[in-house]
């Protein structure tokens, strides 16, 4: 059966884009400049949160069997929409301040964490929107996430790489809203949920490019000290989680096979609980504790509370990223909320 | 059908290569040391490239269902043999100078340039020829690349990271040439041109790794600051062309898909175009114009200029090497020379 | 027909893993702490062996029809739960000294080395085992791994760099000791051989990302100016082991075809053997001549002498793991001797 969007999609998204790159170009030629200062030191952090973005949250997806080419196609279009997008919001903000904007690695860095963070909200609603829609979705959430972020560095004045941690909430609850309003009325549909095997193996290899990569992702932005040991936490996170995630998944199949969906939603979540607490510095044992905790919870969730939600809420999350980056996300913001209220007396780097 | 050539490729291809092996490793005793004086400054760099040439330039033609693996392993075959030659070709042009070659990171990311040379040459004969020919045909690539790039840097004083940036041209028309040679009389054989949805994923992997790590590409050899500004232009002008071709693609599809040959033509020509232009230190708008115009170019013509070329010309054109490397690279040259012609009394970095 | 170790992993590998898992977060909040001091150096280099591990022999055994999903998901598992028990026995080797262990990136690369060290000696009994089993004998090898490398630092002054070159084939033999404990009187299963050509892409995919990011592997924890040394030297060794190993699996197919499971196993040979040589700084043809000599062995080792082993010690070897790790690894020692001894005069950087 074909897809039922192919006709109007032929006539809409190529003149959406044409149309929008025209628009970036000339604000560009306006708006925005190179900065000749700046150090390359951010370059190698740069390349592994391009790889991050491109290749893993590109390719986490690929496990649906309907979805799985045009999924890597349609993460490839939005990111390098998104990208650009976020830019151009960037320097619509700091306008009154700077006249022209001055683009750096670090801008560069900071639109691909809004472009993983859209590509985040995608994952919800993937299979039930088409592109046209995925891209004017994906700009509202970076528009969103940008203005969110400058809101909280101007008025509350919290520092970058804090406010940068919200991008795994911020993604997984704007896909949610989305898809619950699209989703009233619409019956479940498991045929498209279906996933290969070999196609799950292109989806690991995108997953494990995202849990390998994490320490850097964790880390950015912070002084050379604290890099170490935000590395060495978000490792050991991510290490328990993995064992963990592929235990409950062995746990939950009646033939004690290891179903690579669950792991796929578990193994990450170490990272992005671990991530929203590195600006306490947690010792390794935390890390590890924090690990444990989200990969049993994401785990779970992605095997009992995504048809939940489907049937009490009506909301379809076809990624289960509540449970891959929403929870464990909250869970982070809860300890570190514990952590600094521990340690509200001791010293931060 | 087993393939033709099987029965004289056991017997001729072993024996090549192992006779190859041993003049190089004999070359290698009298003429060729190790450098213990340079830095490691490059070896980020040389990784990025290397990943590039073997990961990237090795996967991109697995699309083909006949040739997906064995185009795997030609590729390898091909790329090994190539670094190695390029630095025999090295040394004996520098032999007059040097007396013995001494080996830096900087040699073997300029072997791994020439392999890359020599792999976009393969891509337009693949599937014609045996791996003999592929070799042999590599070998004279190679060698004429590297005189090439001699005598530009000898003769006429151009800069290294200026005539490295030929290379795509050079290998393109060095392919197309050969195929031209070959083709006269060869009926088009549709068949052997058929791909494959899955085989199409691993090419795509390929094709991402080459687009971003094509920024690193652009910037070999430039000064720190200089790096900057071309990391950024190469970065915009690639995420344009990557929407660019997408679009282009649904526009051409009936039923408005995404074609993912399409994509791989496409959006990897905002990256050439503009590697050519670096040396003029573009601003981002005209990175992204030229992404633009690149993307336009080379994903029309992998769909109208391929067939083309093979009625008219009787050349057949594999993996549309014309597309995704001659046209933005010949693209790339002229908007370099109108550039330098616009800035001519502006300082060069 | 389903594995016959189904109902028996259910109760058992989710109990181990969370008992496990539970000790080792015990152990690390007495006894593992951050160090704030050591510099970031060595990140790019423990991200080289974090993607050599997790993607490079995590994916070397997916060519297995019927293990190569599950083979990812143990990989992931027992590396995961390895590079945890590796800093545990770290941590115990050095609390007379110590006290508590302060963990810096340079344990965490060790802790990837005893895992790789494990995923070699599990690639031996893949497929005959359970995950419980390869879990536990992969806990017994990184203990071993740990205590030998501890008693040749402490009791030897052997240095570091020079013992943890060992890890090929202490895992090999390792491995093929279980295998041989194991294997007593089961006969030869040919249907768990079977491989798949789109499998064997996924496996020539982690493959070729050992086979890149091999130099940094070998050139790990050796001053810069002999890593550069190092790293050409592997390269060219490499590059001719990976020419020779098509150039072998060509001679050897009566069809003339390319047989990616023979290149598999040479490809990594010539990586292997230098690696024991590097204490002596071999010059580049030397290093090209052991690449040769191990390509060559490495292969026809995986082509003969795997049955013969079968047949002779009723030992089965699924991966080939003695001639990709064992043979070359064991040359690499000789040709390490041959040029001590050579060159017992000179001085040693």
């Amino acid at each position: 059966m074909a897809p039922q969007y192919a006709p109007s999609l032929r006539s809409r998204l190529p003149p959406i884009a044409f149309l929008l790159e025209t628009v970036f170009i000339l604000f560009f030629v306006f708006y925005v400049d190179v900065s000749y200062v700046h150090s390359i030191r951010f370059y190698a952090e740069f390349q592994d949160v391009h790889v991050m973005v491109f290749m893993g949250f590109g390719f986490f997806s690929t496990f649906l069997v309907r979805y799985g080419f045009s999924s890597s196609g349609f993460s490839l279009l939005v990111a390098a929409m998104a990208v650009q997008w976020a830019i151009v919001v960037q320097t619509l903000l700091h306008l009154p301040y700077l006249g022209r904007m001055r683009l750096t690695i670090e801008s560069l860095v900071f639109a691909e964490m809004s472009a993983a963070s859209s590509l985040i909200a995608m994952g919800v609603v993937l299979g039930k929107t088409n592109p046209v829609h995925l891209l004017l979705m994906s700009l509202m959430e970076v528009a969103g996430f940008t203005l969110n972020h400058w809101l909280l560095q101007t008025l509350l004045k919290v520092k970058l790489q804090h406010s940068l941690m919200l991008l795994h909430i911020y993604g997984a609850f704007f896909g949610i809203m989305t898809s619950w309003t699209l989703g009233k009325g619409i019956e479940p549909r498991h045929e498209k949920e279906k996933s290969d095997r070999k196609m799950a193996l292109f989806s690991l290899f995108g997953t494990l490019f995202l849990w390998m990569l994490w320490p850097s992702f964790n880390s950015l932005f912070f002084s050379t000290i604290a890099q170490i040991n935000i590395i060495c936490s978000t490792y050991l996170s991510m290490a328990v989680s993995a064992v963990t995630a592929i235990a409950i998944s062995v746990l939950s199949n009646p033939r004690g096979k290891i179903n690579m969906l669950h792991v796929q939603s578990g193994i990450l979540a170490g990272g992005v609980a671990v991530g929203a607490t590195m600006s306490t510095f947690p010792l390794p044992w935390v890390a590890m504790a924090v690990g444990l905790s989200a990969g049993i919870m994401s785990t779970l969730g992605s095997i009992y509370i995504k048809p939940l939600m489907q049937i009490v809420f009506k909301c379809h999350d076809t990624c289960s990223i509540l449970s891959v980056y929403g929870i464990p996300g909250i869970l982070g913001w809860f300890v570190r909320l514990f952590l600094q209220l521990a340690n509200s007396d001791s010293t931060t780097v």
